[in-house]
């Protein structure tokens, strides 16, 4: 008999995933650096001496900076109420996410990055445990909370003493921001001039039409001429009976024209469109209507609010994704990994619009000729989380929120 | 001029504990077991491959046990009300130890441990916290909770699915009960004859109690005759109205012939006394009326209740102490990396009595000839964690305490 070899099967990127989990038992470990091998090693490390060290700290807390894992250690905190495009996961499915976080942090950002993941998804009691976890980390990064309890959060821990940043907002913003920076000159315009459509009022972009309409960010940074917000009911108008805070806020600085409609109202003599909602949102005849050299980012993952070549066809000028097979990926890391660096080198207290707009614009400042093809610097490129980190790390001290 | 060289300064190890965590700026850090250089390792680690990860785990939690960190990851958590015997430092003070803590885990027992320190004291809060941010940790390691709210918090975590162990309570005890038995065939008595004193009545006061008389431990395991304890009122009895409900407990197995006093009267006759107090507490004027040849522990640190040339001048056949310049150190070390090892390897949903009284055994069988001076093996023997985890995780298969 003939044996027969059976067909190889393509594995697809979510089961080689699963098998790499699998194999690895997860992704992220601690290691000492002291030796524990000697008495003397144990003296130094542990007791007796280590009582010296928990009464200088016991004394001045502020010395956990110096003297333990506080110093670099931050963590990712999530309640798995909106995890990646997937949902409401809850703890345990939130945990591959955030141990996946922890190492971008690491390998990024150098810095000791460890998941928390919480059974509950209530508000109050999410900001008493994170408040009483709090002494180890020197900073915290707060991960896949849905809107708009997300805002609640993030506000109410701002005095911890230690960076407190919710990265689907801020992080988003700032890639988002650095990218229409350059693509504004890609298209020949003006940034001060530029007329934007959002698609998507929950964290993303919240964030994202805050940044562009410098709202809390110090004097001297550019911001777009207008925002218009649209969420699965349509334009976040003050017609609108059914908006939460969050969203109401919205009205202060977007939408001046009072429009109402839909996201094909929405998108009409615009000049960029800017997607944080769901794959396929974007009608491509609705681009024809949008203002000469339309720029689109369609950051829907994995599936984008309208393929790149679509959005091409239809006659849009610089299209960007989050994902890394299309040009000008837009995606977090580019972020998040310089913005904490460069906040706990510089001892801040807290994350400020002015921090992130600084990140925002030396990422920006890295790619020299930007391009339809090229409006972001690429995460391979091992000089990002440096640059922006720097960058922050002087816009820190420039506004005197490190700690004494 | 003649220059002349200041005298050196004997650093002392506190001071120079603090100069090594200054240097090093903690000891704790994080890595990553996958990399993250292209786009195919992003793909991986995180987005999209994660996502398939997620739903996985989300739809059957146990699968975090291998697909995630939680698969070696413990959580060494305080709220610092008694740290090392400095008393309620709080949090921030708790920080060193609780991070040295993680160091012995990790290089003694391979475990990725992390420090957790809690802001508030209130047990219903940190039962609370500890069920909450749960989900990533494979095995809680509990230290140095001030009795009696140590008992109450490590009792209503029993049913979190994973290990929760009070290692000032049974870290302790499994290593006493280990000298003790070795040190039992050294003064040749029968262990089941030893009548015991024990001074201290918190968390390992009482742990050792029950250990010693069997309490909740399967059939089969040895325990001694008799068990006294004294607190820092004298003698745990039941003519005493202060008795809190955990102390009140122990009455049920101790001091049978109900007598009162104090230490002095407490002593007299025992075969052994067992110190976990303070300094200073053991007079040696006491020790000639206890039985012949009698066995001291004298574990306060770092200042024993007797020093041990005293205690042997006074009549002791055998001392130990806590420390490492002393013969027979009986150190916690020896205990919980194995213990954890062992339960996680076996995948067990809880540490029973039974896996502590093998533990013991394991350590005590590690000593060929016991000694006076050498009742327990050494902290730097290589061999200890793994003989410990062995018989640790053949006794949880043997009890059926492994998760399915």
């Amino acid at each position: 008999m003939v044996k027969r070899t059976p067909p190889m099967k393509k594995l697809d990127i979510g089961d080689e995933s699963v098998a790499v989990h699998h194999l690895l038992g997860g992704k992220l470990g601690t290691f000492s650096k002291v030796p524990v091998k000697t008495s003397h090693d144990l003296s130094i490390a542990y007791t007796p001496g280590v009582a010296k060290v928990s009464q200088v700290v016991a004394a001045d807390p502020s010395r956990a900076f110096d003297l333990t894992l506080k110093k670099n250690a931050l963590a990712v905190i999530s309640d798995g109420s909106k995890v990646l495009g997937l949902g409401n996961l809850g703890a345990y499915g939130a945990i591959p996410v955030m141990e996946g976080k922890a190492v971008l942090f690491k390998e990024l950002g150098g810095i000791d990055a460890f998941p928390i993941c919480l059974l509950t998804q209530d508000s109050k009691e999410i900001i008493s445990i994170i408040r009483n976890i709090s002494p180890v980390f020197g900073a915290i990064n707060l991960e896949d909370f849905v809107a708009p309890k997300c805002f609640e959060i993030e506000a109410a821990l701002q005095d911890l003493g230690i960076p407190v940043f919710h990265d689907d907002q801020h992080g988003t913003a700032v890639v988002v921001y650095a990218g229409l920076w350059n693509a504004s000159k890609v298209v020949g315009k003006e940034f001060a001039s530029l007329r934007v459509c959002i698609n998507g009022a929950g964290a993303a972009g919240n964030a994202i039409a805050r940044m562009l309409k410098g709202i809390g960010v110090p004097p001297g940074f550019p911001s777009v001429k207008e925002v218009i917000l649209c969420d699965s009911k349509g334009i976040v108008d003050r017609s609108r009976a059914d908006l939460d805070p969050a969203k109401k806020e919205l009205l202060a600085f977007s939408n001046s024209a009072h429009m109402r409609g839909g996201l094909r109202e929405a998108v009409m003599g615009m000049d960029v469109f800017i997607g944080v909602s769901v794959a396929g949102a974007l009608n491509p005849e609705w681009i024809g209507s949008m203002g000469k050299n339309p720029v689109i980012f369609a950051l829907a993952n994995p599936v984008p609010e309208i393929m790149p070549d679509v959005a091409k066809g239809a006659g849009a000028k610089v299209v960007a994704t989050g994902r890394s097979d299309f040009p000008n990926q837009t995606n977090n890391a580019l972020a998040f990994p310089g913005i904490f660096r460069g906040a706990m080198d510089a001892h801040a207290v807290r994350i400020t619009e002015g921090m992130n707009m600084a990140a925002a614009l030396a990422l920006a400042g890295m790619v020299d000729s930007p391009s339809t093809d090229q409006i972001l610097p690429s995460l391979s490129d091992p000089r990002v989380a440096k640059v922006v980190a720097s960058a922050v790390k002087k816009q820190a001290e420039a506004e005197g929120v490190a700690r004494r």
